[in-house]
């Protein structure tokens, strides 16, 4: 170390002793459980990558504090080519997983607090930021997977945290004692959280003075006494059960949420990064948003797979040729390539900190998230549109496989001479799994909610465009007195 | 009889002898199995708002044979008024159901028939019409339920019937004898077969000379030897399976579709209502596609459910108010009613043919059905904006049942006060069911690709135009000589 | 008479006194002005098609008053059938003009006020209705145009009729007199106000008590002494200017809008409809809105020419059979068709009124004016796909005409054989008239805008939706309990 | 000089000796043409901005020639920076003009030669580049403006160069001489012709070898014998002949294109870049369409412009504080960012070919120009329904000023208080000039069918997409086996 291999990651995960719960049941074995392990690929993706040379650049980075290389996941980004980089990694990890691959959480976290810790030192004189960079070069050398947890439950959704009728439906602190303090409350939608090895918790929303309590950030090992895991269960998630891997489409990886909740969790002071501060909480929230809604790049790769699972269907079902069908791929190729250049302007046009760290633009990572919540959903419809409705009323792999069934799914869901019947039937459950299956839940749903849901990119565009200068120029333009500039 | 009840349809059902399989193996006892229960209650539905007298006048006709009050599936439009009220029923049951409930695509097979058999007999002096109407004689008088069976698995898309390399991949005449004909081949995507008392078998697709064994047009009892159904899988599935009822999102009803395959199935000639007039095959798909595309109104009622739990989901999650959340809803209203407002005026502008029997206006069916491949999607969407992130992130029933578990899913994803937790998870699993599990199957999928796919309805579209009308109109007012008129 | 012929009307106008501005100057003589004249020519296509045999269904209607046959423009609607035809000769008005005929206003205003006089006489035992029919009678019987004036300037828009700081914002009557009142304010947009007989006034708004002297509605010759019109400009107006009709694009016809002042205006007891009775400002405005909403059935025959237009442009440049443009007609088509479906569905759901008049129904005619608002737009930019860039950047006609120009333009421009330059040039003009020139103003400006904006239909929309029923049957399917139905 | 300042812009037009033909007339005076002058001053302020120290690094760069500072327009290459600041540069320009600058298309040509005349070299060990590094040193140097001129009239589509009817349809040698060679034909929609010192040709096609007369590339003066231009007309042109500048809406600046004809024009052999390499055809095309399709960049500034207008529209009308105005003022910026996030992309991504310029990322500006073909539509509908109707039906300037109509418009068309009737005016036609009038042509039709129109794009988009690259990844995932890689 550091960069654990994938194998040293699947053996790090089987050291913890994590409390996880499924379908009201503790589940003992995390890493083999069929449903969760998936996941665990994804991840472990993520480091097998890291030794390739082929993808060296893109995958590792020399730290700013050893100097060593490490994972790029658990790197502090240095200039803008470490934030375009980072938009690369995750379109080729979402091309090589056709999934959530949950690890950019924990990064855009450490990127956030790098910044914010430095900056509420500078008006409190406090020593986060110090503190925060000895937690770091841990996690670098350790090449540590870590779940950035910001969203609370949030109750009743018009009260500010303090006068929620149930006053943990954000996180908070519920004592604070010598050697640290101790936090109840609960992080929901948790990508990847069992699959790590930290969690690091941030408050989910611009805070009063009156919220002081529930203004914290800091980071526990997941397996912390009173940390408690709780599955969120997905779309299809029970095919990865049945045994035969054809029906679940993507063979390979997934992705998994999960609700965690803190039970009175104590949380040492060198694993404090804010407490209290509250005028800083709406700053580490738009701060930890804008880097989280660049990760977004990853649809891209996800995308990809889509794009080339439908250009497949196509081929198999004899209908690639058709100038509609072209057409489709094309616009499906077009709006990909234009969520592309978005996740890549953000990075380009992003701006170096007082702490050093390297922010992507704010508005441009507002902009591309947004358009993550519209154009994989019209790539879905037209990944449908090609793939024919066989999608949805083939039979499944038993049926093929069986006896009484085989020869008559063989025989009548052949298309094209020289592709194999069980080759379509994949690839077909590779694009219901995309759009209606367990990857569904990660290249729809997420991309509408995840790093925030649609209107709350909508106020930070309204809040970020320079008005003042639209309207000045048009008032040139048409004669109207501009009277101050 | 006429007029069974939802009661009697189940028995009559019991009292078949189909051969059916699932997951490979046979179902025994297919009205009582979990996954396909369902869609036999959505079945039933239609039976049961026929005895109830708030839905008479949409749900029952007058039959024109036997002058006797009928259940509408088993009616032959009479009137542009039978149109509307045919659009009206779909979006009724639509609503009532939240799924497909199967039983139109027979009511427009024996429409088509209506029609087509009467050409045919004028052309050829045949008598299929006489035949034909006395087969719908007792369809009436049984209130049955016909699976309208088209899709064949068509084989190389690029090469006509005769020159499949499997001459199966259309469903084709193999023997003639005296008594009657053998058929060989196979039906996709049949929806609702499972559930049918009868299947009425048509050609796929306009025919030339050469594939005159091709051109068959019959209808057998659903369980005639040799016919064997191979269902098709969904999205979610096997939730059904799971016992309790909250994860499945919608408890009560669902739809199915099977690969029904014709294993050298004999019938007798009373039952074949074309026989080698393949000159007949392209206007039988085209009236049939016509009336098909028209019961997408159908999908507006599903809309109808969708919107109602959006609404709730906004309510449940406090956000109801939120000015984007309700435009938002005012725009899937918008799209759902831009839908009914084309399945109304494809019926009000029918006309009568010379069998008597009323079709709808085959442009506006197409562009109804056009608009159905688009819409809902978009729909959908919007309902997982509102919805929120925890639909795809919300623990199981189990959870929320669970010992270890339940506390916390209760306390956690409480949000409104007076609303129950559970409640809440109802309506977010409904949503998911609707977009991404069992029944968005049929609500996008089935969208898409059922009464034919997209570019079908494009190609229709281009010639039902009046081109000719709209260029005389643009040279007239920019001077352009209109040489003739 | 009834039935004016186009020279009749044409002639009656000559016989009119309107003070009418343009330019800063009094129009003396309105018919022969160069850039008014199309607008006439427009409405005058109103009566020509009224003595067409082959329009005489949709063009004219049996008076319910006198029982003879009229213009349709001053029929009250007695059944669905008549709304129906309605929305048809709105298209077939359309498709000849290709631009606003400037009518149906007046249509809309008769048929709103035979609802609402019905309603007034109810509460209040006045005698409004009768006064209405008697006026009524005299311009069916005459075949008069009315304008119909319902948009206030409205000032401050945060502000009711009586807090303006202009209380002229909105129409008022300023004196009761024995034999009449008197008025003052203004109506803006007022589409062909130069071309009418007559002017019908209607509030804008709904009301309060304190509005009582807004909520006023009545009828006036247009040339009544004290109204005052300025017309407005619209892009590429003074083109009539020029001679050689060519570069106009729509060489025959068009429309136009003018402010309509009321300089304290004299309005006689018998032609005034409501006078105080403020609690129906708003029942009038939503009625005269679902009648107008309707009307752009229009927008659907000026989406024919376009589409013509494009189709010939696609001819004329060579380039009708590459697949995309057939694919982009085929959209433009069903567009236009899916707005079609919209004024045919509004009109078959109709229902009678207590005073015997068929109103549309509203729901689906916002649904239908909100599509307006939308689909010209993607229509006019598909016809400028397919125009090619050659519609902005073709010399005049005088370059085609000029001695030293002339020639080069011919060559240049030349492209089908057997095409005329001079045919391509003048389709090019027709698509730039309807996508940048003046009818751009009614084809897409006024698809905005006229019968309110977006907005106004969204929150109609709002309010006719049926939610309670669309909640309680997402409820039955998920399992929460329905209180209450 | 280097870097001429407007004034002496100006005065070097002046000294040019144009054949310019616009309404069939010759123009003899071209800089002080009402129609034209606005345009001139477009191009003027690139030479403005090039002497304002605050725009100083956007709007020059170093000569990697002579290592003087130089006006932008006239630079090659020399990083990806360069490449990203064209970008700034055009959105700059946009906003300051609110129209097109036309300075971009030489910049273009020129790259884009420096490319091709190297790579000729390479292959025919011709000395092009030598030739073409001379010539651009002059350009540098007397800081010229060049027209690119590409678009050839091209005739019958389906045919090649030399298959037209005409042979002219392309512009060709027709002589080669000792000293030079003689050229014929035309380039259509010259965007700025008449403004420029110097017109650069270019093939506009790729080519066969039966096509060699047709591969030809050459730079010229401007007003060298036998260069003719006649102008195109633009909707609402003639508003700048009618005094008083209100109803232009951009009161200061516009864009022109032309027809440009070569009556045999004699070329000499420094300024010949090609002469029959038919090969490079292709490729100089697409290199040229690559930098083009960057360019519209610009676009984005233009929008902004709109955007300012119609902010200041709502606020003008007193509507700015409705919600759902907020949110299409949102909108409106999201799409624009979203260009804008294309154009810095492709030039992030740009690459350094073997002549030393660094070219853009083909896909990605194919990408950036395809969403120009569409966003800009949206954007400007968006804006018509923030202006109101008002923005159609507004009186002219000389209604405002008329004695008989002032008051009335004064009155009557006030709305805020504390604006000023005519600012509201201003500024509703400066939305009209955006949307339906001159600067629309620049906006809308031009961002649809400049630098190739959409499915030139989209073929593109199609041809530079890594299909094999997604269809592997798709395999891989579902299982399906992967033989070479």
């Amino acid at each position: 170390m550091p960069m654990m291999t994938a194998d040293q990651y699947e053996a790090s995960l089987r050291a913890l002793n994590l409390e996880v719960y499924m379908f009201g049941k503790r589940v003992t074995n995390v890493v083999d459980d069929p449903i969760i392990r998936p996941s665990m690929n994804a991840v472990a993706k993520t480091y097998e990558l890291a030794h390739d040379p082929a993808y060296a650049d893109l995958m590792t980075a020399r730290s700013h504090l050893s100097g060593k290389r490490i994972n790029r996941f658990t790197h502090i980004h240095q200039s803008t080519d470490d934030l375009v980089k980072k938009s690369k990694m995750g379109r080729l990890l979402g091309r090589k997983t056709g999934c959530c691959f949950q690890r950019c959480v924990g990064m855009d976290a450490l990127n956030a607090l790098s910044i914010i810790t430095y900056n509420i030192d500078q008006k409190h004189e406090t020593h986060y930021n110090e503190r925060f960079k000895r937690y770091l070069a841990t996690v670098q050398e350790k090449d540590l997977v870590c779940d950035g947890a910001m969203t609370d439950p949030k109750g009743d959704r018009s009260l500010p945290p303090h006068r929620q009728p149930d006053p943990d439906h954000y996180l908070r602190i519920v004592e604070k004692r010598e050697d640290g303090i101790v936090v109840r409350g609960a992080k929901a939608h948790q990508t990847g959280a069992v699959n790590s090895h930290e969690v690091i918790v941030m408050p989910t929303i611009a805070m009063g003075e009156a919220d002081r309590d529930y203004a914290v950030s800091f980071a526990l090992p997941s397996d912390a006494r009173g940390i408690i895991y709780i599955l969120g269960r997905q779309s299809c998630d029970t095919r990865k059960l049945e045994g035969g891997a054809m029906d679940q489409g993507n063979m390979l990886f997934g992705g998994h949420e999960a609700l965690v909740v803190f039970d009175d969790v104590f949380v040492p002071w060198d694993r404090v990064f804010m407490c209290g501060e509250y005028e800083f909480a709406g700053s580490l929230v738009e701060m930890f948003a804008a880097y989280h809604r660049q990760s977004y790049a990853c649809k891209v790769g996800v995308g990809d797979v889509l794009i080339g699972a439908a250009q497949l269907a196509a081929e198999y079902n004899g209908a690639a040729r058709a100038s509609h069908v072209k057409d489709k791929l094309i616009e499906m190729n077009h709006l990909n390539e234009t969520l592309y250049c978005g996740c890549l302007a953000c990075a380009t046009e992003g701006k170096k900190k007082l702490s050093g760290t390297y922010a992507v633009n704010t508005l441009l990572a507002n902009i591309h998230k947004q358009n993550v919540t519209r154009f994989p959903y019209e790539i879905a419809r037209l990944a449908q549109d090609i793939a024919g409705g066989l999608m949805v009323t083939l039979p499944s792999q038993k049926d093929l496989d069986g006896d009484a069934t085989g020869k008559w799914v063989q025989k009548y869901f052949k298309a094209q001479p020289g592709i194999p019947t069980a080759d379509r039937m994949r690839i077909l459950r590779l694009i219901e799994n995309l759009t209606l299956g367990t990857a569904a839940v990660g290249y729809l749903t997420e991309s509408m909610h995840g790093a925030g849901s649609p209107q709350a990119q909508r106020i930070m565009i309204g809040r970020k465009i320079n008005m003042a200068e639209k309207k000045t120029a048009a008032m040139r333009l048409c004669g109207i007195d501009v009277k101050s500039e």
